[in-house]
Formats: structure tokens, sequence, C-alpha cells
């Protein structure tokens, strides 16, 4: 805002969107003329927050990070959105805003977690980084990397999964993705070698979970750290309205709240 | 939900995600080897809602319709979360949560109420539908829809705009969009009927706004109609991403906090 | 807002809160000198709605009601509170804003509907209204309610209730401490009456519930009909801080979330 | 929870509520019996979340503090919740929801950070903690925390305002009145003795401000430091129904918009 001196109200700049009677703007292009059917939606999604036209490989690999971290089915979230709903049906913006409030630190928040971590550490060695082809190079960053967070007894992020406990299904297929379009950067390089080295350091051998790699593909592809955990909220809201349609069908919200409320048990309170 | 007779715990079904040890399947698919990288995002979020794979036409109408609706500026929403995040920048869900709620009967809404409307109306005429060219079919059914509308005092959603007041620029494009992908179906004809006969009725020549034939291509792929809205709110959660990375490079969420406290007169209440 | 005709920022008035280097003022009193330490909880939340002090009386209906309202243990908004603190547990106002956001038609707006229902039936009676002691007269104008809506296929909202179907034990409780001070007006006096003569009409008794009397009692302190909602909010948003303590001291909804997630079955989608 | 070898449903423990047919039970009391009536808003979610009976002077203390948090004009939050009205005006939960989802770190967080800050000394210090009279004592206490803070770069909660530079009105009125009611614990004594000592450390004398006076109040009650935000959002949920109830009568919302979005000024994005 630039508050003018002569006492006028504040002009408020902005690349996204603006519009006059006959046309809108955004990012600088016609909506109508220039976007609307020539501009996929992950690509508009990505242009967005970047402000800068995505080429195609960017595309690909965001959008198969959206698909990855669309649905895990009966999540804390995807419950949080069907017993709103139940209780609420003349809202589902908050339904929907109820299942993205649990995008946070502990279900949704490893890939904002992994990408923040592993940018830390490049960010710490810049200028320093190994080539690409160095594997050898990014062990030995990834064991340093590691070490420090176990000294500091922080977890690192991206590690292990409480169901897929041997391998992630999603974590292969999401680094060929981003080989085979040419934006396997720093992060995933670091994240790879982090899932070759952590046995050394924490004595046992965890996967690399699809959230973890998510984020780290995020990270290559420029999209600021504070604000990762945002397109697993993207990539969830689809979840959710799926969530919500197939709870519009065939409902079982009423079963969830029954399940747990017919089988409450009172207890004394401690303090009585 | 089934609840066995022998007390053991429900089950609860589902078409969307599950997972074992080793797989995560998603709408029957194995999310790692048939979905991620070959699946855009657009035609995964039209998927998990119908739960029938879509086909590359109906995505292309999906997708610009998640376009034409993803940002429109400096709107309510958009300051929601911008506000939002002023205040409480440790959560990115907040921010984006609160934006969202704005997305109910009046700034997002036309997009649900249109197609609703259009549905309502072609529900009640079902059997008796215009063919697809009866232009003169089409437009007898918008007028007698436009005329029972305007007896109950109802307005006809998807009518006019405060600041595309003659023509929105959107319509058009959409409209030719739906129509080059073979899906510009009964909705989007009545509504197009509806752009032609209102002045008949109401007296004055109202454009067919954005919003409105977003609804009615909505409806026209056969999305549910009590969900139209949470399109619109996929869209939308696009934009608050992009105006959430705009806040964190160059916040002005502050300077519209100011402007309106700096210039708070207080009035005596009217009950003292 | 007045937008001043030279161009100057617009200025907004407000009898809440202002303040400047020294003072803090409220309602048009000095929040430290006048309103801190001797001003409840409950009364300010009551003058901060009518911008009028209210007197003791009213205080302890409306207090009496937010008390009858705070918590009905393991509801979905409940539940939902719970689950987005398990996911999210970094954001304590997203857990509060998703269990308020269940606050909707279903499970808290019996509360609203129920005042908006007798104040439609009052002002349609306007100036022909019973006395307050003509008990006859009130079931005349309840019969003819009743009668009215049942025409309409509509539910006479405050009848009934999923648990207590004899008698709901808040009822009477509230009934006689709206009396006791002066409140019972004419909502409270017409959904008595309601209770006495629906049986002649829908063919059974169904008890006056306790979100029903509420909404009555809310009325009759002359409280917004459209914001009626918001207080069965605001006394639940005091039980979700139970949940939440409870919550942090002994979590279940982990188990919550796995009695449903491991009793997920997968069945083939409708559309495939 | 229990899991039951048998396989059957989990129980699920609880001290809030529950109910049958004819009763309603909170905190092991019945609800129209016992609660409705004779308990105080205030003394119920105070004894929600401890769940132990306050004694009155706790509740006159917990009510000073809601009373000093619960409005301060048009602050983001409060801007949040007009805006989703505006634009949402079905949904009073998603408007009531989007405010409180900007009590996080910075506008509304001070209370619950500065508790903590305090909980953290005294804890660190268990058990060698200076007498209530033994002034000198506490300022040996805080000369060290608030150079422990400095030395790691961390702000001291607590202090400084940015309108109430040299004084915050709310802070002698609120250690007033835990001292009358016997309530002055460790917390506020420690914050007291931060604002005596700390321009020794920071080189300049700070106000304490209201909020963390707060903060250090609710922490003397024996409240969940984990949770104490959750009271300043409880408050502040008393004030939003304010800026509601006045949006209503004399709606501001739209203008606010159209300050923003009239002197929107497009500027090209960086990545172009």
């Amino acid at each position: 805002m630039q508050h003018p001196a002569n006492g006028q109200p504040p002009q408020y700049p902005t690349s996204l969107g603006t519009s006059d009677a006959d046309t809108i703007t955004l990012l600088g292009h016609d909506l109508a003329g220039e976007l609307i059917g020539r501009t996929g939606f992950g690509e508009l999604a990505l242009w967005l927050v970047t402000q800068r036209r995505p080429e195609p490989g960017e595309v690909r690999v965001f959008e198969a990070v959206l698909v990855a971290l669309a649905d895990h089915g009966f999540t804390p979230t995807a419950l949080a959105t069907r017993l709103t709903y139940l209780s609420a049906p003349d809202s589902v913006q908050g339904a929907l805003a109820a299942g993205l409030l649990g995008g946070g630190s502990r279900f949704l928040g490893v890939t904002e977690d992994c990408g923040a971590f592993l940018h830390e550490a490049l960010t710490a060695h810049e200028g320093r980084l190994p080539g690409d082809t160095d594997d050898a190079g990014w062990d030995r960053l990834a064991l340093e990397t590691v070490r420090a967070a176990r000294a500091e007894r922080r977890l690192v992020p991206g590690l292990g999964h409480p169901v897929h406990k041997i391998r992630d299904p999603r974590t292969p297929v999401l680094l060929a993705i981003a080989e085979e379009n040419g934006h396997k950067g720093p992060h995933l390089r670091l994240f790879e070698a982090v899932g070759r080295v952590h046995p050394q350091v924490l004595g046992r051998a965890l996967p690399l979970n699809g959230a973890g790699v998510c984020g780290a593909a995020l990270a290559d592809l420029g999209l600021p750290i504070g604000l990762l955990r945002g397109f697993a909220l993207l990539a969830r809201t689809a979840g959710l309205l799926g969530h919500l349609a197939e709870e519009q069908r065939a409902p079982l919200g009423m079963d969830v709240y029954l399940s747990v409320d017919r089988n409450a048990r009172y207890v004394a309170p401690p303090g009585d």
C-alpha cells in the first residue's frame, strides 16, 4: 500500500485478478480470451502462486503431487467434513473448511515440514552443493543433516509411515516423474540420499513417505516453503469434495457419530 | 454402515481411498501404479465426485470452469484470507478456511443457485424437453421459467453482474468450450434461452454472468446439484493460495486493517 | 460508511470498541474503569449484541440458556473439534472453528428455527396478541399456527427430541427461570401453548425440547432473530473448550479415527 | 478408549455431558436440576475446562479476563467476520468461525504466549520460588528470565503495545482484581516483576499489556497452558457476535470491500 501524503485512500497493488466493465484480467492476461480453455487448472494454480507461467514439465510434476495427496480415505479431516455436513448440511463451505482445518502439523503437515527441513539444509550449504550425479556427495550431506537432526533430537520429516512400514508406493513413482520431466532438483536428491543413509544414524531403515517426497518435489518446483502445506490443502479439497458427494449419496456421518455417542461412558472428573 | 447383529463394530463402505501395507487404492485403482502421473488433477477431482472416470471432453469443460472461477481479485473472501493470515500467520490452513467460508449464498453462491434453478425447471419438464437444435422450444421453456420466477418474486440466478453490466466476457467463451466438447446440454441450452427471452419479462436486458454459466456447465456434466458450490470453492482454493503467496511476498493485510481501524468513528449505541 | 465528497477515506461508525493511547472504550464505557470486574461475561455478551445494558433478570435468563446449550457430550461438533485437534494440534483456533462450523441447521439450528417460527407467528398477529394470562387465547393462536405449519408441510421446530422422547428435562426449568425473572414473554407463551395443543393437530404428543425453549427465551429477551444461532454457538464454544481440555488430558480422537478407518470396506463405485 | 479383547466396539470415557431418556448430566451433575439457573456461564466455562467446580473468586477473575479480551473494535478478526458475513449471510457459524481463525500467534496469541513464557520460567525454578511478598526475590527471577530471553533473542511476551505505548489501562485493574480475590499467584507476580526490571535489560520501559496480564491471570487460575488461547477465543466469540449484530443493523462490510477493490492497482508479476 502507498499512503499518499495528501490523505487520499491507499492503493493496493496486486498481480492477480482485476476487472473493469468489459474485461477480467488475471496475472496480466485476459481471462476470457487467453486463459479459459487454454490453461489447465493445475497449471493456473501453480501460476497463481509463483506468478510465473509454468512450463509443461512443471505442471506434470505438480499435478502428480496433487493426485498423490488428494485422498487417503477416512482420515480425521474426511471425518471432520462428514460430521460437519451431518450437523450443518446447509453449509457445504463450512463442511469443507472444517476438513481443511485438520491440515495442520500432524496429518497433512509432513509435506511442508519435509520441504522446509530439506530447504534449511540446502540453504546452509549454499554454494557447496554436490553436482546432480554426485550421489556420494549427496550422501555425505544427508548424513551430516540426519546426524544434526538427531543431535538436536529433531525428527527427520518424511521418514516412516504408520501403514506403509516397508515402502510407500508413491515415493518411487513421484521420483521417476520428477526425473522424467527434468525437475529432480536438490530437495529430491537430498531426500533420496536421506533414504539411503539414515539407517547408519538411526539404526533402522524407514521408508521415505509419500507426503515427504511431495514436499521435496514442490520445493524443487520453487514453490514458497512457507506455503507448501497449502498445496496439500488444495489437493485435499478435491478429496473432501469426493467425501461430501459420497456422504450425500450414502451417508455414514450419523453412524460415526452414534458409534461414539452410544459407547460414551461417564467417568468422574479428576477434580471432583 | 451395517450394524452387525452380533455386536461387532460397524463397517464403513466407501469407494474412495483405502490402503494396506503395500498399496493405496483410490476409486478402485492403484494410486501409485495407475493414477499418479497418468491422471490430471482436474480429472481426478471430477472423478472423485462422480465416481466415474470422466472422458477428456468433460475434463476440458470442467477445468475451463475452474479457471473461470479461480480468482476475482480483492473479493471479500480474498480479504478474509489475507486478514486472517495477518492475524494468525501460524496457520495457513486457517487463513484458507476463512476465505472459503465466504463461499456462500452471495459472492460464490450464484454458481450453485443458477445450476439448481435450471435443474428444477428441467426436472419439472422431464420427458417434454426441446431437442438440441430447437431454439424456439428452449425459448418457450425459458419464457415460462422466467415468468414463473417473476410471479413468485424470485430472482433469476445468473442474470446481471455488478461490474460487467453489458456482457460478461467469460460467458461466450465457456459456452463455446462446452459446445466444442459436446457438453452443451439442457442446462446450458436453457440458460442461453433465458439470456434471449428475459427482457420480454423483466423489461430490460441483463448479461448472463460467468458464475451462472459455470453452474449450468457443471450441471450439464452431471455433477450433483447440491454440491455445485463445492467446485467454486475448489477453484477459489487455488486463487486464495495465490493471495497468500502474494501476501507473503508483499503484504497488504495490515494496510487494509489500518485503513478501517484508523477511520473508525464511535457513535452512541441506539439503546443507550 | 460515509463516502466524503472530497475523496477522503471513508469513516466507519461503530458503537463497540475503540481506543486511543490511554483508554479503551467499549459500548461507550471505559473498559478498564467501568467494565472489567464490574460486568459479568454473560452480561457483556448480551450488551454487545443489543447495545443496551441488560438488567439483572435478563442476564439470569440469558446465562441459564447458555448453560443449557453448552455441551451435550459426543455430538458431531465435539467430534469434529477432537478430530481436528488430533490432526492439527498446532491450531487450537482451528479445532474450535471446526466444531462451531457444525452449528448449522440440524444439530444446533433448532434454537434459531424455533425462535424464528414463533416470531413469524407473533408478527403476523401483531396488535391482536392474547394477554399474558389468557391461556385460552394463546392456545387458539398456537392451534392456528401449528395447523398452518402442517398445511404447508413444515415441521414445527422445538417439538420432539431423539433421546428425550417423553419430556426434555431442561424445558420446565428454563420456563420457570424466565417466569421468575419477569421475562416469560410472547414467544415462550406461544411455545408453551404449542406444547399443549399440538397433539390435536399432529395426532401424538411430543415434548417441547430444550433447544426450542432456548430459542423462545432468547427471542423474548429481544435478541435479533437472525442471530439466535450465534448464542448457541457462544454456549457451545465453552463446551468445545471442555472437549479440547479433556482431549489434551485423555485423548480419544485417535481412537475415533481408527474405529472408522479400520472398519472401512471398499465397495466398487456405482459409475464403474 | 478401551479396545475390548472380544471385538466389541470401543468405549469412550468422558466427564462432560452424557444423557439418557430422562436426564442430562454434565460434569457429574444433573443439568436441569442442579446447573441451569444456578451456575453462571463463566463459572460453567471454567468448570468445563478444569473439571473442578470453581470457587467464586476464581470466577470473578476469570470473567474479568473475558471482559477484558472480548472486543477491540475493528481488529482483523472482526473484519474477517464482517466480510465473511457479507459474502455468505446464510451462515452465521461460518462468519464466526472465520473471525476466530484469526485468533492465532499474532493478534490474540499474546495471552497464551505470555502465560507459557512465565510458566516455563516458574517450572524451571520449581521449589525455589520467592515468597508472595518477596518482591526482591521476584525481581531477581524476572531479571534472570528477561536476560535469558534476550540472550536467545526471544521477545518477552506481554511487553509493549502498538497503541498503549506508555501504559495499558487494563493491566492495573486486572492485577487488583486478582489480588482482591486471592488469586494473584506466581505468574502474575513474576509478570509484575518483569514490568519492574525489564528496562535494566532492554534499555527502555515498555508497558505490561492487557493480553499478557490476562495470560498470567489465567495461568494463575491453573488453566492448561496449552489452551490459554482458547479463553481469548471464548471472549472474542462474544465480541464477534456484537460485530455481527452491528453488521446486521448497519452493514459496513461492503464498504470495507469496496474501499480495497476500488483502489486495487495492477502491477506486473515479478516472474513475467
